[in-house]
């Protein structure tokens, strides 16, 4: 355990040493906070969807993240060429099905996308992550309910996870109460974060962007989920610490983003609460 | 009047019990601070605007928001669509004629949304509203001058209200220096806020996204209107006390949501500036 | 150089007196740090991007602000438009190539836009504006390395301005560590401004649209230039004298659009480091 959260504090260190590129094709409704936490974790943003340059965007990158918060039909047709292209270039590729349920154009859009690419991490909350197995679920909105017992069904989420992610093919990061990520042989429940960060869009947006960032530097998508997830976890709890007395959900999305800026080695080793 | 303010409160209660989801075809400036807003008053926002998704989404959503601030011809179709299917689900619908009158297509578009749907609440500026009267007037941007005398105007105010409630059948708000609500039978003038809100850019947009979270729990369109509209004045009164020196509109903006998201029944009954 | 100061001081207070219509055709990124800033330095500001509207919008407007940061085919033709009608019109005319160089898309389009229209100031980073030189460079996204150094290299990005200036018929302003303004008579570098602002999405984007408000109220696209892009690096000043403890990049963001709403001509003359 020990032994991972070290693991996690070196890639942090890699990032802020490379400023690797992360192309993101996203949505427009969080796209800012996503550029701003990019850049926060110690890389450098790019967000392009225009089928004219996200060959030649993603041919330059890191890693491309696609992120489905907001569809049209010219920007799908961009992230199918881009995951495309990003495959064949050995670039890692995450997924944030955001909404995935939600609408049949979503679920739809979505299974074109797994389809048609390989992607190294896949993150979204329970009832996103349900929907991608075929499992018959209606997402509501894009804050699904995912009350995930972090008790009793602890087994029971380690088992759909390591699931998934064989199906998938990917690792698989599920957020929620609890955390949990899988590639399909090893299982990490993270237990950071607060209660809150469901009241500030983006929050899981910024979580996807973060694993764009950590892949950017490993070629091992399980410890680059973890490392996002554990470091978005962390930064809403350090972020929580430091709220005003009448600062509300607007002021904590800057905070959590500041505490990302500051994120250090020793908070991850100190306030990582994960479990393998 | 003070039960129009317990009416508030007990609607604030409401929303944050039931958590609605407000579904917003809206503008690509302002849309994180109308989502951020939704969150703080304790409703859920999704925003979709692909024609593929949005009688689907609309379907599944407490309400509806229409926000004509970044038009273009693949939207407004998806605008009109999600309008008609709400009108046919009974699914509240609201809409913000954002620059109405700075330019024909804005105008145009504003004009076919209300041939071809009913709203229950229309929310501008006097500029704005005016033009949906059918009066000549060139709105300058989207921060028309609204100069309202809040003195001696009062009574031609109220009588632009009612008939302009009267005429498009939809409850009206029109914001300024004060605010005035009408029905077309009741009136409300509602004196809080602060002139430096219109310094923050989609302070009018997050208050109609209020509109739609409180439309979503109260069939009475006229409160709705009255809850939004006062609670979004009462908040900037509230964020521009938190205020700290060196701050300005940025931050002004954060407050403001921030005071949302605090925002209390007692806060309303408190500082509520409400005439009937 | 006093005098300078003096004038740029003065459009300060023009453009608070006047609240100039700024009109701009954006990238969804940082569009709303865009408009807020906008409303900081005292101009009011218009998004709109349709081919159905840019030319009525850009008519009633004091400037245009052209930004490259998102494309795609229909917000290209609706740059081109406008561009042109601005120049029908008289209505000063500003361009942000973001990411040119990037992607053969965005060289190509920034071309086409230099080859259809005039404008009156293109600010960039180093690398960006190199591209429009025609010289062959690939950027590194949209945070190119610009490194250039403030001592030794001075005459050659002055001779760089200056020729560039000329070539292009239009003030340059390339903004990185030092920034330089050149018309192609007249060079001044700013050495204002901190390294931190790199880690804050949209800076560049925010002082184009400080260019856009200077521009409003100068017929000299030089002093408009070194106006904003001095406001902005005192900005970026104070902002960082005003960060708390824990704050990182998303509170510099709101305090430097905070420390232009209270920006005084006292403190352009107090802190502004241009030589001429």
């Amino acid at each position: 355990m020990s032994q991972l959260k070290t693991d996690i504090g070196n890639l942090l260190g890699k990032i802020r040493a490379s400023t690797p590129l992360v192309h993101q094709i996203t949505n427009y409704v969080t796209v800012n906070d996503c550029a701003n936490m990019t850049l926060a974790i110690g890389a450098s943003p790019v967000m392009a969807d225009s089928i004219h340059e996200v060959m030649d965007m993603v041919s330059i990158a890191s890693s491309l993240v696609i992120n489905t918060g907001t569809l049209n039909e010219v920007t799908v047709v961009s992230m199918l060429v881009a995951a495309k292209q990003a495959n064949a270039k050995g670039i890692p590729l995450v997924l944030d099905p955001v909404g995935a349920g939600a609408t049949p154009y979503r679920t739809e859009t979505v299974h074109q996308l797994l389809q048609q690419a390989s992607f190294s991490v896949i993150r979204g909350n329970l009832s996103e992550i349900r929907v991608l197995a075929g499992l018959d679920e209606q997402t509501r909105g894009v804050d699904a309910a995912t009350v995930f017992n972090a008790g009793s069904d602890r087994p029971a989420m380690q088992a759909f996870a390591k699931n998934m992610a064989r199906k998938l093919n990917a690792t698989i990061a599920i957020t929620g109460a609890v955390d949990v990520v899988s590639d399909g042989v090893r299982v990490c429940f993270i237990e950071n974060g607060r209660p809150e960060m469901s009241r500030v869009t983006g929050t899981g947006c910024m979580c996807t962007a973060l694993v764009g960032a950590f892949l950017s530097v490993t070629d091992d998508s399980f410890l680059a989920a973890v490392a996002a997830v554990a470091g978005m976890g962390i930064a809403g709890e350090i972020a929580h610490e430091n709220l005003q007395k009448p600062e509300g959900n607007a002021s904590y999305r800057n905070r959590i983003i500041d505490a990302v800026y500051h994120l250090t080695a020793e908070q991850i080793t100190e306030k990582g609460r994960l479990q393998e």
